[in-house]
């Protein structure tokens, strides 16, 4: 069975991007702090096509969550913002060679024709919510063997998490206080259950694992 | 320098307590969830006189929080909500053997004589805001060697946090949602710096100790 993994990094306040976020600053206010951890790692690097980097227990965290990635279930925001919506020029914002590589479901309230991109990207939009893109790439991944990563943001993995189709969460826990933007778990049921399996400490941040379920 | 600590559990969702709080539920829905983990180990039942707990990584955690404790400062839900503030035969939560065990100073709008309990502990009502607390609680630590543990909840350590005055800040992550409930870091600056100095994985919950400052 295809499992659904979904990790992303968070403030200690929860959040998942900063306050006043604009079309030039996506990320908010102080968001981008929320990724700087990653951008030496070596597992970064090379994925992103950017040559060597660091190797330390951050670049391991990093590579597992790539490995056997087989398809992607991202929003909107992830895909492109806004403009992605309405303008068939949009590509997101990832240029022509995203880093996905894989099929990649962005769940969306417009629909759109598929895109695909170079180097095995192929974003296909989903307007009948979180749980049927979730299907969607878990047949799409199916064949591979990989498994389906939940990508964000945080509306998105919120709304897989109360649909009950993400197996495992992992948090990347940033030390840093950014005093708004969107929250992970708003919304979340209380009845969505957790259990800690894996905690690393990285350089700076602190990776946590759980198996995600059902509360009895 | 009497050095000042804060410790408390907090839920996924950043929650130190449950929606809905009552005066016979004061930890609000669920809220209870987010101590079970401490009630079975052994610093917590030897340090509130039930014998032997469960020694384990966890219980190493509450100990080194209990060693070496000088004075408290805690908000005036955590020595007893709203009615002590204005019945003077309401003296808190706890009994007339509180476990604080040391001059405990609770933040207030409302001034009232000290209570002086048994074991130890000494309620003092500070009336001039959380800096002025922990300045109290500094002098009373001073002569004992002892630190200041900053007890909660949520909003006077927010409040301590801002006012540049913890030095250290654990959190115990429990893992659940709770949904509701006062949030630590709510309305805590982003210019409040947090550097991770200790992490440990305990049997169901995660540690994650910081050094606290102020960011450049």
């Amino acid at each position: 069975m295809t499992s659904v993994f979904s990790h992303i990094s968070v403030s200690l306040d929860g959040r998942v991007a900063g306050p006043r976020p604009t079309l030039k600053d996506p990320l908010g206010e102080g968001g981008m702090q929320l990724h700087e951890w990653i951008f030496d790692l070596d597992a970064w690097k090379l994925s992103h096509g950017l040559g060597a980097g660091l190797r330390n227990v951050d670049s391991d965290v990093v590579q597992a969550s790539i490995d056997g990635l087989g398809a992607c279930v991202v929003g909107r925001g992830m895909f492109g913002g806004g403009p992605g919506d309405w303008d068939p020029s949009w590509r997101g914002w990832w240029g022509e060679e995203p880093p996905f590589k894989v099929p990649t479901f962005v769940v969306t309230h417009f629909p759109r024709e598929r895109l695909t991109m170079k180097g095995g990207t192929r974003f296909e939009f989903v307007v009948d919510g979180v749980a049927a893109a979730v299907a969607r790439a878990r047949s799409a991944a199916s064949g591979s063997g990989g498994r389906v990563v939940v990508g964000g943001g945080a509306s998105v993995i919120n709304q897989a998490l109360n649909a009950g189709v993400v197996d495992e969460l992992q948090l990347h826990v940033v030390p840093v206080v950014l005093g708004g933007g969107p929250r992970l778990f708003d919304g979340v049921s209380p009845e969505v259950g957790f259990e800690v399996t894996d905690t690393v400490a990285g350089e700076a941040v602190t990776h946590v694992t759980y198996q995600v379920g059902r509360r009895d």
